[in-house]
């Protein structure tokens, strides 16, 4: 083919994107910002879910699986935070994020930092396979959420 | 505290998680694969939508958030897969998701291998901060998107 790289890129793409157009942000309007960090909160729960399943023997411990579950928990639990964008707090948009995540956004993202490395930590200790030093790095994990929760979630 | 890591974890997380019911899978009932990869797929369009602003200029280039929206890409298409489980496709569940992929699943899950190398080649080729390069990689990604698509999306 001749075409220029640039626009074989706008041609695949044309129908595939929606340009964000809220500045410094990859969102066309709040509530596409809501959706992403609903989404990946979502697929965090996917993994705790799974990853509390094994811990308690509800389905067999696979220690590959689990290691999976931890990357992609890892993975995840760097995304939602881009997506608190102003005006999309509790009152405005369908979310149950309270307010104080913006009049105390240096609280916040310090839990959700900690929520990041505790995530890191877990994916780290997941791919030795010590069930023990998983079930506490996991633990740790699972707390971060209910604190940051606790302050920040309706 | 004195309580048994096996209990601390029952307790942190009772709140949290819905146990995995279909059998071998992280999923509760057909409808939360569906939310998953949904999820899963909508978080791939932002990153697509922002990187493909980026390289045709709609907003400034940058290294370093290419790269981020590279890993993210990369670690998001490993993600999707395991939630095509059996009877989530169209006309029994909230999906546009052909009977084609589980009647000719080898076909799809090459597809869905092929996708996820173009996109961890992107996100190595992120990190060198070459454009010309990226663009490449970004053309290959975003073209197994739609080469999937073709034969497997309504």
């Amino acid at each position: 083919m001749n075409l220029k790289p640039s626009l074989l890129i706008i041609g695949l793409t044309a129908g595939l994107l929606a340009l964000p157009t809220i500045a410094n942000t990859a969102f066309e309007k709040p509530s596409d910002a809501v959706e992403y960090r609903q989404s990946a909160f979502s697929m965090i729960g996917t993994q705790i879910g799974d990853m509390g399943a094994m811990l308690k023997g509800k389905v067999p411990f696979n220690a590959k699986r689990f290691a999976m579950r931890a990357n992609n928990a890892a993975a995840l639990s760097k995304m939602p935070w881009e997506a608190f964008i102003p005006g999309t707090e509790i009152g405005t948009a369908n979310t149950s994020a309270l307010s104080e995540i913006w009049s105390d956004n240096e609280n916040f993202m310090k839990k959700a930092t900690v929520f990041q490395k505790y995530a890191d930590e877990l994916a780290t200790v997941a791919a030795t396979g010590d069930q023990k030093k998983i079930g506490k790095a996991f633990g740790n994990w699972a707390k971060g959420c209910k604190d940051c929760h606790k302050s920040f979630k309706d």
